[in-house]
């Protein structure tokens, strides 16, 4: 991961993603026995039978857990790790114990297969992942007043749009599902002609897999009670820290582990046992990028820069004004954040477009991939033949696609200028005639490389459209809906894409894979929006820099909208500069990464991992840090333990904490405030505390 | 242990020893074969060459080690589990890596031998014990001019004794040696003769022996090191809290885990490594039985007590006053721990006389122990014969042990008064006549029940001597120093003879076994009172109620003499009738233990362990059964692993937090203050001081 742009694939994709370790693993053990040989006696369920009430049931439940969890990273600090591997044990734990319990009484009519855990797995995937496409924690959130003023600026009436339960329900329903429609015509040339990797999908068909197998069962219930224990002991230890958190900076989230004057400048170990348990599942690297992000700029470039108040800015500005070193922070990130994205948009695209013409090019030879190795002998094996035939069996035909593509688009064309009086219908018809291309290029590229540009485009639709609209007439506004617009487009699209592969791989019908989709996009847009609005009632600061959920993209997206319409005048003094510097040193250092040797390279840290920090401050970096400590160690000590049950103990962690936050959002509601107050004061502070309290 | 009456034999016998079970399972092993004939091939060397100067500087480090672990516990409750294994280990560690760095630089010239071993457990238990029959915690402390006034008694210049380096150390070395001349002449007896069980004693010769076979070595080596790692983690620990201690009621100790109101009343998991480590080497109904004790009488007793003040007491007394609630605590404490004591007492004498007088009608049968069963078979066996041979060879003359007492017991005579002008020359006479007899019969005890009641005969010594001298001549502090000599004496008794034990079992020699003593106990001589001295220099509120380190029984032993010299007239109301009844149920709660069957017996509480905390309140036993419930789960999840490793684990707990009490009475010798107070407030108290702090 590290960072936002690398991952919106489901949430799933990253820079060096451990999925892809994984998968190279299971490939390995695939080369000796054939999957489908050892699946061969098993039937495989029609479509219509993949589909069972059950399994939407299940994703129903397991769709609000990871809507949670992704709600509150989003609103922490925006660095969303792969929870495909934890929805794939909760599903398979949740449906294994439901017909157990019914094996036990009899009542057991259908066995679990593969096809239905994968029904499962794209349903919770697809519901999910518009916690994060929906841009609660980005462009949604930084279209609001809260927001608007925190950034500066003193909103005119076309500046802002604040949040509201029905029209982000009627926006996500009118955005998400022309994604999905948009590339299935595609998955047959996607799939089966090139062949893409898709290493997230393909990790997780090997999950699936090796659940269902007699072997992977034994193992598989083993890492679902480390699952289950660290669940529980990052749930309660979520319940614990909350009693002592009677008001702001009180309680375990703001202790001052390595001294005060380190806490000032956010160097704090929080505690927080879900960015332990993010830290254990992103690369080192990413981990280390980050750390490295905050020293560089908590530790050195703010202090310095704080030296030149009065000089540079103004120092009578409040601490969250964006022209003073708040504007800094948030600038330079957006700098580094594009780029990153530009950098790695061109790479994507250049082998994107490469490969495409191989692809063409060799149109009688088998399929390659691009980097020019043959993945298949020309025999092709059992377990492809079987694959393939099963694919190709039931169809999504193309006509019910490209119709309801075009019903979708002008249903959307007409009503959404209504939500957005800023966005024009011809933004929006724009949008839509690019949308399919950029929609295949995101879900070509993802199967490539695993990463999903989908906030990139997001970006570009800012920049495009803000700059269009104009500042005059709301250009903010339009830049950050036609954001929302693009990102859920093209977010799907590589989802989806993603998931065919995961059901080719596991023999599932891709018209079964469609309708989970669809439901579970359904569902996202009902979910997402109801998780969202519980956060927003419950905690009245969010978004607020000071806050614990400080939602850190909500001000970086709308401040990048602001530079696209009104340009860079805003900006303090010194600021441009920087930013240049910074931009050009993201797009440098990602070179330097791509073509120094892997040896070398996986020293270099990664651009758009250490702008986060910038923002946000270090805290969580070291919880992240924490978490790889605990990881190479364990790795050290046992690596085969490690590597078997590390995903399903960071799973626990993050799913254990996040699921926390339900309960203690409505604490919250209920207006149940903590009894007690863990204070962290300086010795000094505290003996004139101690003196007014013996005083009083 | 539970209690300071079961725990002074070398700080290590207890009331269901976990040694005994140990000791029950290796002699299992043992039958299966003979111990000495894995030995045979090694010679047994002479006892000059046991007594090596690196044993002795091993010794030395280990001495001041546990002598500030065993004052930490003095100071804090009082309670002090069996560190024989602890030092069985380290010293094991310590000379084996220096044995093994020698021999890799080819200087090692003499090999390490298990006699060598012996005699370096030997040295530090004498040593370390002398940090508990020093009385620091308890007679000494209680002297002091602090505790006089916080016992409620205005003292006069003949009731106090402030302590000094000079006078402690000098008292230790007068009184300290009588008891191992006692008891020499008496080794063959007890141990050749009656072949008295020891279990401490034995466990610890089994623990050494296993060391030193090929294959002990090796679980020796893993146990060390989970000792070493935890013995970092608890000094890191220890080192991590004290930056949270700016102020008092600051920091970790502080942590009102359970809740605001549960820490009023002291109901609290205060984070202590040490009583963590403690209470998973207690047996489990000592923790139960001290958890019970704080319910009954934190959570029911003093909070009904409470609502009678205006009534029974004064309501206006100061918190500390005995006269009030204070007065209650110490009193019903002392009433249980004298019924019990009392009880134990009887019981052990009981069978001490007809232990006794079996051995004396038997004569002419082989030796037998006192439950009839005979615990050899007619036949003496390799490993006794091997064993009785050599601890026949090396003799202590019985002359110059008489000789030597005459002469100590001389010059005390002459110089104690001087030390003590309250204590006269006939008291001290008086008491030196009947310490041989009180000397063996604790000695005697100890190897049939594992149970030294060195404290006993010291509150006997209260209770006779400061009746004696009476109030007007200073009883109070006469009762108190006829308390350390006797304590001293029958203290060091039984623990030579628990050492004689383990020397037989290891073919270490008698004389050895002798020199070590004698040394080990002037070690402990100057050790110990240098540690207290620092304690007592470096905190400055020691002793007192509200202080880190309580001192329990400082105040409880002041107490009992003011009680034997002054009578029950200056108790509060109602507190007499209470303490009957506590100290007649304690005896009775005992007897019910003894007459049950065994299987009921272990689920009822020991009243000695429940009255510590009715004086200190629970949050020890809290720790300590947190102990207990990380030893139950370990050893339901692997029971193996558990008994391999617990006692090691525990003892690196204890040993880190421990040994951090040194830099920690440093840090505060040398004036540095923590930086940070980590505070815990209500949520009104904390909107106050928000309020206050954003106002100044």
């Amino acid at each position: 991961m590290g960072g936002e742009d690398k991952v919106e694939n489901g949430y799933g994709s990253e820079d060096e993603p451990k999925d892809e370790r994984h998968a190279k693993k299971e490939e390995e053990e695939e080369m000796m026995m054939t999957v489908e040989r050892v699946f061969e006696s098993k039937e495989v369920p029609s479509w219509r039978q993949q589909l069972t009430l059950r399994a939407f049931m299940v994703s129903f439940v397991l769709s609000i857990l990871f809507s949670f969890i992704v709600m509150k990273l989003n609103l922490t600090t925006g660095i969303i790790p792969s929870l495909n591997v934890s929805a794939g044990f909760l599903g398979f734990f949740f449906i294994k114990t439901w017909t157990k319990v019914l094996e036990k009484s009899g009542m057991l009519q259908v066995p679990f297969t593969r096809q239905e855990n994968t029904v499962i797995q794209t349903c919770v995937v697809a519901s999910s992942g518009i916690a994060f496409s929906g841009g609660f924690g980005s462009y949604l959130f930084g279209m609001s007043k809260r927001i608007a003023i925190q950034s500066g600026s003193t909103p005119g009436a076309d500046d802002y749009k604040d949040p509201s339960l029905s029209w982000i329900i009627g926006f996500l329903f009118i955005v998400s599902f022309l994604g999905l429609l948009a590339v299935v015509p595609l998955r047959k040339i996607m799939i089966i002609d090139f062949k893409l990797t898709y290493p997230s999908g393909t990790a997780t068909a090997h999950l699936i897999n090796s659940f269902h197998m007699p072997e992977g069962a034994k193992l598989a219930k083993k890492q679902v009670k480390a699952l289950g224990k660290f669940f529980s002991f990052s749930f309660l230890w979520g319940f614990f820290q909350w009693f002592y958190t009677a008001a702001d900076s009180c309680g375990f989230a703001s202790f001052p582990t390595l001294g005060l004057k380190a806490f000032e400048n956010r160097f704090y170990f929080d505690f927080s046992a879900m960015y332990v348990g993010v830290g254990m599942i992103c690369p080192y690297i990413v981990n280390i990028s980050l750390l490295l992000g905050g020293i560089l700029s908590w530790g050195l470039m703010w202090p310095l820069i704080e030296k030149k108040a009065g000089d540079w800015y103004s120092a009578d500005l409040k601490p969250s004004s964006m022209h003073g070193l708040q504007g800094y922070r948030v600038f330079i990130s957006i700098a580094m954040i594009l780029g990153d994205g530009l950098y790695n948009f061109c790479k994507v695209l250049r082998r994107t477009l490469f490969g495409l013409y191989h692809q063409i090019r060799d149109k009688n030879s088998l399929p390659r991939v691009v980097n020019g190795s043959p993945t298949e002998s020309s025999q092709l094996s059992f377990d492809d033949q079987r694959r393939t035939s099963l694919f190709l069996k039931d169809q999504v035909p193309t006509s019910f696609a490209v119709g309801g593509y075009i019903v979708i688009a002008i249903i959307s064309i007409i009503t959404l200028p209504h939500v957005f009086h800023q966005l024009k219908w011809y933004h929006i018809l724009v949008m839509y005639l690019a949308a399919p291309t950029l929609a295949f290029c995101n879900a070509y590229g993802c199967g490539l490389t695993d990463w999903s540009l989908a906030s990139t485009y997001g970006k570009l639709a800012i920049f495009v459209i803000g700059a269009w609209a104009g500042a005059s007439h709301g250009g903010v506004l339009a830049g950050l809906a036609a954001c929302g617009v693009m990102m859920n487009i093209v977010s799907t699209a590589s989802d989806l894409t993603q998931d065919f592969k995961t059901g080719y791989l596991t023999l599932a019908s891709p018209r079964s894979m469609f309708v989970s989709q669809v439901i579970g996009t359904a569902m996202g847009c009902v979910i997402s929006p109801c998780v969202f609005w519980l956060f927003y009632k419950a905690f009245k600061d969010l978004g607020l820099s000071t806050s614990a959920y400080p939602a850190p993209y909500a001000s970086i997206y709308r401040s990048m909208a602001m530079l696209a319409v009104e340009g860079f005048s805003s900006l303090p003094k010194n600021c441009l500069a920087l930013c240049y510097g910074f931009f050009a040193a993201s797009i440098v250092v990602n070179a330097i990464r791509d073509y120094v040797p892997k040896k070398y390279s996986r020293f270099i840290p990664i651009p758009m991992a250490m702008a986060i920090p910038f923002y946000l401050g270090s805290y969580f970096a070291i919880d992240m840090c924490v978490g790889s400590l605990i990881l190479f160690l364990w790795e050290r000590m046992d690596k085969t333990k490690a590597d078997a049950f590390g995903p399903a103990v960071a799973s626990g962690l993050i799913c254990g904490d996040g699921i926390w936050t339900l309960p203690s959002a409505i604490l919250a509601l209920a207006g149940v405030k903590p009894p007690i107050c863990m204070k962290f004061l300086s010795r000094a502070a505290n003996n004139r505390v101690d003196g007014f309290l013996n005083s009083s």
